[in-house]
């Protein structure tokens, strides 16, 4: 299964192509889409989409995993991640991409092992899972991560229904 | 000129096509896209962005009108209009055309004559500027108002340009 995570932003959208191989992680390819504050927000959110849109189309992902979001620091910030978030969705549905939401809790738990793990630790985090051959960006590297949590869950569950049977 | 009023939200999203002839302000068509807030976040952003895209290109407006936003009542409602707004303003910018943005209160005063108006004030007046004979729903009368803010400013502009030379 190939998951495309997205964390979406609109200064810098990341993103990463993740699969499970014989019980490790690996990308396949990851990087940052990133607009200038000083554009008007419609062009920034068309380089967002549009950025997204190529990756997906390129990259035939199986479904997308993205950032639930339930707290934020201001209305404002809300507002503008909500304007990129809303664009990134978009561009998965528009591909008839199941899209899967996970908090960041759930996705510090999964990678970190707990909830506390900061920015830093995550990205450290991250790069083992997935071998150190390739250094990812801050926010590629939150992407890999909510990939890396949908893997784990899906796995989880899948084991969950065959012990069900 | 032919002005696209946008008033988005994740619920309903108004827009109202209007045009000043004569001094008159003519809404040549409005309706709101409605959406299921049961149904996923990303098929609710898909029937907005379709529903605009197939607005525009059906209609062809000279310019896009939508309302700036400054002040939210929670974060959470921030995010969720944010989305809305987001694949409303791609919409936009992918038939290139140019988005206008005006405050609420400029908004107000510009159709109320006061930014003290209430919500019920505010179509009433709309209703009246517009003519009666089409009844407008809330939601596409605070698209028309957005769009007659833009056609009275671009008007104003173009007379203190005319005054400047």
């Amino acid at each position: 299964m190939l998951v495309l995570g997205i964390d979406p932003g609109s200064n810098a959208t990341g993103w990463a192509l993740v699969s499970q191989v014989s019980g490790r992680f690996q990308v396949h390819e990851a990087a940052v889409i990133r607009t200038r504050s000083t554009e008007p927000m419609g062009d920034r959110l068309m380089l967002i989409h549009s950025g997204l849109t190529q990756v997906i189309g390129r990259l035939q992902p199986d479904c997308v995993a993205i950032e639930a979001i339930f707290q934020h620091r201001s209305a404002e910030s809300a507002l503008r991640l909500g304007h990129a978030r809303g664009v990134a969705l978009l561009a998965a549905v528009q591909h008839d991409l199941q899209v899967s939401e996970y908090n960041p809790m759930t996705v510090k738990q999964t990678v970190g092992g707990h909830g506390r793990a900061g920015k830093a630790e995550m990205i450290r985090l991250v790069q083992r899972l997935v071998g150190g051959s390739r250094p990812l960006a801050s926010d590629a590297a939150d992407a890999a991560a909510i990939a890396i949590t949908h893997l784990t869950q899906a796995r989880f569950q899948a084991l969950a229904r065959s012990v069900a049977r």
